[in-house]
C-alpha cells in the first residue's frame, strides 16, 4: 500500500504514520516529493489492507498496489485451469471447460415439464452442445412470478442426465437446498443476485463440485474474481466465471453485456470464462450476434437458452432462442471458434 | 398491458394475439390508428406480466399500465406505515418509526468488544438516537477480512440492549441464522447484496419481527419495493425501506446516494423511508451533510456510523464518525428536521 | 402516447383532458379499465412529445407508442444505407460503407508528424484497410495535454491522402473548423463529446459529406439515433453510427464498449454501424479480441489506433496496435467476416 | 506519478524505465518490495502525465499522486471565491455567489413571452431570488422540438434584466454566439451537453465574465474539475460548478442527483457550488425537497425552473414550480440555510 499524504502534512503526524506501521508489523519507505511525502507500507497486504488507512491524520490518499484476489490471479497458477467433468456413463466422453474446446451450454430457462426438458437436452446434446442447463430454483424480481418447480424440477433434470447422457447446471439459491442439488447437478450455478452471497459461496466452497459464478449486475470484475476467491479460498477450486451483463443507462437491452470482461478476465486469471447472450441481452434476435462476438472475444464457452415454443415459456421467453435458430448459431460459432484455432461441439 | 404492433403487422397476427388473449382469460381492446394498431389487455395484471408478450408475432413492444407492486403501494393502504418497537422495560418508551419523529439509528459497522458496543450504545442514547446498529455478521467482499463476531456478537448486542435500554437493528445475511438474530433484534436488517436474496427474504416473511430492507447497489427503486413485497407477500407487512446509495462511475464516493429516492419512495408506498450516509458516501467528512439533506429531503430517519477511534476500527474506518462529530449532527439534524414539522430524539 | 389515469382521476379531470387534446388538435381515446382508465392520443407525434402531458391533472404516466426517430429509423428506407467514398484517383476504387465488406479505418490517436503519418497510412493500405483516421483537433479532458496540431495537422492529413491514394476521416470539435476540415476530410467525425452538441450537427447537416457520430458515454441508443436525425433533418443522410463505449462502474477498461448495440443499431436504423474497441477498451491487448467481437457481431466496420512507438506516443499510447499487431489482426478479422458472409480488405 | 512493476519485471525492464525516465526529464525513486518493485517519478506532474507509462515494458499499473487539476483545486488559494455580480442599477445591491446567502436562481425553461418573462422575473425578485434563469437557445434531444426563441428571447431577457432590476444567467451553446450572450448574461450558463466541449470553454475563458458550469450526465467529478480548469486556465477565474444530476440505471428520475458532490466539490476546490434538482430530478414534486436537501448538503445556491401554466409550457413543464409552490420552497429553504448559519433572500 502506498499512503500519498497532504501537502500540509506535518512531521508529527509522519511520526504518528510511521508508529502506527510498527504496532501493525508493517515496514514503510518514506519519499519525500516536492509536492508530497509518499509512505509505502511493505508487509502482508492482506492485512494491510484491512487497516483504515485513509482516517491516519495527514493521510490524502491511499493507492493499492496489489490485486486482492490472490488464488484467481493468473499468477498463482502455471497455465490456466482446466475443469473436467467425467463422462456420465462408461465409456462415455468427459466435457473439459476452459480447455481448446468452447463449450455450449444450453436449454430451457426453468424446467417446465418432463417431455420439454428431455427434448431439448436431445436437441442440445445432438447439436454439438455439452451442458444442459434448466432452472428447477429461480430468483424472480415479483413474488408474483413462477418460482420454479423446485424439487420436483431437480427430479426430471437428474432423469434427463441419465436419459439422454448430457451434463447438467443448475442454479442454487438457498444453502438449505445445497446438498440436493450437488446431488444432481454436475456444475453448479450461482447465479447474479447471489454473486456476493457470501454464506452461499463459502458453503459451495467446501464441497468437491465445480461452480459457475455469474457476475452480479452491479459487481466490477475485482469483484467477480473476489467472489471465486472465496469459494477458492475455502478449499473448491473449480470454479467457472461467467458474464452476463451488467446494469448500466441503456434501456434497449436488458443488461449491458460486457464482453471486453472475457479477454480482462482472462488476463487477471486462470479459470475458464463463460459468456451468457441471452441475459446479456434480453432479446432473443441479439443472443446470436452476441454469443458469436462471446467466441470471438476468446470465451471459453457460452450459456443460452433455448424455448421450443417461446410465447409459451413461464419464464423469460423474449430471449429463448428457438430450435432451429439454436443449430444455425451452433454452426456459426463453430466456424468462428475456428478462426481462434477451438472448435464447438 | 399495452401491445404496440408492428407498423407492418398482418391482419392474421392480430388475430392470432386476440386468440392468445382468450386462452388466457383476458379482454382484449383493439385500436387502429394511423401508425399502429394498439392492443390494450385488461385483466389480471400480475397474470398478464407473466406471458412473454414481446414474443407474440407481431408485437413491436409491451408497455406496462399498472405498477407490479400492490401491498408496498402507496395506494394499498389509506395513511402511512408506522413500525412501533414496543419498550424494553416496563414504564418505557416505544419507538416509532414513520411517524412524526426522525428516528437516528447509530453505532459501529462491527460488534468489535463489550466495553466498545456498550460505550457508543450509551453515547447514542444519551444523543437522542434511538437504535442502536451493529454488524455481528459482515459481509464483506474479501474472504481474507474480518467477518463479524458472529454469535459471540449477538450476544454482546443482546447485552447492550438490556443494560443501556435502546432497540437494536443488525444485519442476518444466512436463513440459518434467521432465528437466533430475530432473538435478539428489534430490527432485522437485510444488506444491500441481500436486496434480492429472496430465499432470505420470503423466511423473513414468515416471522413477526420488522425488518430493513437496503437498496441494492444496482437495484431500481422499483426492485427495492419488490423486495419489500416479497416479505409483505408472506405476510410480514412491518417493512422498512433504506436507500444508501447504487453504483454509478462516480469513484470520488464509495457510491452514489440517491437522496430523490427518499421523496419517490414515499410517494409511492406508505413504508417508512431511511438513509444511510455513511455506506452512501464511504467518507466521515461528508457523512454530516449528507445526513442533513437526508433528513431535509424528508427521510423518517437516518443510519450513521460511529466508532471511538476510527483509525482502528476492524471494517469501514473511513466512514466512520466520532463521538463528538455525532453529537454535532445529531444537533444540526434536530434543527433541520424542525423545518419539516419534525423533531429529532 | 397514451396516457395511464391516476386511480383516483375524476371525470372532470378526463374531461379537461379530452379538453387539452382537442386544442391541440388531437382524437382522443378513451378505455375505462377495471383498475385504470387510458386515454390514446391519435395525431402528429411529434407535435404530441412537445406537451408535458405528465402534468395534466389525473395523469399518472404517459407512455410512448412510436420511436421518436424518423429518418434514421429502419422503416424510412428500403434497404440498408450505403456511403460510397469515390475513388481518390482516376480509376482508383471506391469504398462503401454498410455493404458486404468490413470497412477498417485505422491510425494514429493524433497526427504527430509527416513521417509517422506516412508510414501509417502506407501499413493501413497495405494491410487493407480502407481509411486512414488521424486526429488533427483532439479533445483532451485536461487544458494541459496535447491539443493536437490543428491546422498543420489538417494540412500532412491532406497529404497523406493524396500521397499514399487512402480516404482519411477526422474529428471536427469546432463549426469554425468545419470548412477546413470537410475540405480535407472523406468523412467527419463527430466525437464522443460532441454527440449532442447540436450546433455543430446541424451546421454538419448542411454540408454534402459523409459524418461519423461517436455515441457519448452517456448516450442511450435512442439518443445517438436523434443526433443523426439532427444531421438527417437539415439534409445530409449519409451518417455512419460508431459504438465506442459507454460510461459504467467498471474501472479495469476505459469504457464499456457495449456491442450490443451493433444489432440494435441494425435493427432500428438502416444507417452503417462502426464499432471502436481501441477507445471501448482503452488497452491494447483489449483491442484485438474487441475488433473481432465487433465484426462477428455484425458491424459493417472497425476503428483502430495504431502507433509505430506506443510508449511515446502524444495521446492514448496504452491503446494503440502496433503495426505487427494491427497485421495480425485484420487477417483475423478477415476470417471473422467470411463467417458472416463477408470481407476485409 | 507510481510504477507498480510485474512480478515478472526484468532488470533490464527497469533500466529502461530509469533511462525513459531520465530522457523526460524525471527523477526516479526505485523501491524493491517482496511482491514487487515500485518506481517513483518525480516532476512535473502534468508532463508525466503526457506520457503512456502503462505501455513501458515491465509496468502493470500506473498510480497518479496528484490531481489533475490546479487553479481549481482548493490548495491553489486561500479562501474560497466569492463571485460579485455589480448592482444593475445604481444604489442597487450587488449580489455574491459562495458567500454567506444561498442564492436562488430560478425561471422558465424557455424564454416563451414578454408577459410571461416579465411576470416571473418579478416573482422572482419578490420572493428573495437574486437570479432570473431563462433559456433563448435550448439544446434538445430532438431537431422537431421547440429550440429556444434565440436572439429574439435574448431581447427579452435584457428588457426583463432591465425593467425588474434583476440580474440574468443564460446558456450558450454555440461559440459563435458567445458575444451577444455575454452582452446581456451576467452569468453564462455551460449546460450539461457542453460540459466537454472544450472549444466553448476556451472562448468563454477569455472573457471576463463569470460563468456556471454543469456537470455533464457522465462526467466525473474530477471532470468537471478539469472543465473548470479549461476556462481558468485561460484567465477567466469567475467559475461556478452545478451538480444537476448524472445518468443511472435508475428510471424513475430523469437523472440520479449526485448531491454528494456538493461537500466533495466544496472540499476539492474553492470554487461556488449550485445545485439543480429540476434537471436533477425531471418532476416538480422532487424538486422542492431536493432543493432543501441541495441547501441542507452546503450547497451555495440552488437553480429551479417556474412556469405560471406547466402544462402549456414548451419545455421540461414537468419539472416546472407552479408560482406558490416556489414561495413555499423559498421559505422553507431559507429556514434550512438557517440551520448552517446562512440565509436565502
Amino acid at each position: 500500500m502506498i499512503l500519498v499524504l497532504q501537502k500540509s502534512a506535518t512531521e508529527k503526524q509522519v511520526e504518528h504514520i510511521l508508529a502506527s506501521a510498527r504496532a501493525w508489523g508493517l515496514k514503510a519507505n518514506v519519499s519525500r516529493g516536492v509536492e508530497r511525502t509518499i509512505i509505502g507500507l511493505i508487509g502482508d497486504e492482506t492485512e494491510i489492507r484491512s487497516k483504515p488507512l485513509d482516517m491516519l491524520p495527514g493521510v490524502e490518499s491511499v493507492l493499492a498496489v496489489l490485486k486482492p484476489y490472490k488464488l484467481a490471479a493468473a499468477e498463482a497458477r502455471i497455465g490456466r485451469t482446466q475443469i473436467r467433468l467425467a463422462p456420465i456413463k462408461k465409456g462415455g466422453r468427459p466435457v473439459v471447460i476452459g480447455g481448446p474446446e468452447v463449450v455450449v451450454m444450453a436449454g430451457p430457462c426453468s424446467i417446465e415439464s418432463r417431455e420439454m426438458l428431455l427434448d431439448i437436452a436431445r436437441l442440445v446434446k445432438k447439436a454439438g452442445g455439452k451442458i444442459l442447463r434448466a432452472g428447477a430454483f429461480k430468483p424472480r424480481t415479483s413474488p408474483y412470478s413462477f418460482q420454479g418447480m423446485g424439487y420436483a424440477g431437480l427430479r426430471l433434470l437428474a432423469e434427463a442426465r441419465a436419459k439422454v447422457g448430457i451434463h447438467v447446471i443448475t442454479e442454487v439459491m438457498d444453502v438449505r437446498d445445497l446438498e440436493a442439488v450437488a446431488a444432481v447437478a454436475d456444475i453448479l450455478q450461482v447465479g447474479a443476485r447471489n454473486t456476493q452471497n457470501f454464506t452461499l459461496l463459502k458453503e459451495i466452497g467446501k464441497l468437491h463440485k465445480p461452480v459457475m459464478i455469474k457476475r452480479g449486475l452491479a459487481n466490477t470484475i475485482e469483484e467477480l474474481l473476489m467472489s471465486a476467491e472465496y469459494v477458492m479460498s475455502e478449499g473448491n477450486h473449480e470454479v467457472i466465471l461467467c458474464e452476463r451483463g451488467i446494469r448500466t443507462f441503456e434501456p434497449m437491452t436488458r443488461n449491458t453485456l460486457d464482453l471486453a470482461a472475457v479477454p480482462v478476465l482472462k488476463r487477471e486469471s486462470h479459470l475458464p470464462v463463460i459468456a451468457d447472450p441471452s441475459h446479456g441481452t434480453g432479446h432473443w434476435d441479439l443472443v446470436v450476434p452476441m454469443a458469436r462476438a462471446a467466441v470471438a472475444a476468446g470465451a471459453d464457452g457460452v450459456m443460452v437458452e433455448i424455448h421450443p415454443n417461446p410465447e409459451e415459456a413461464l419464464s423469460d421467453g423474449s430471449q429463448a432462442l428457438l430450435p432451429k435458430t439454436f443449430l444455425r448459431m451452433m454452426d456459426e460459432l463453430h466456424r468462428v471458434a475456428q478462426v481462434l484455432g477451438r472448435k464447438v461441439g
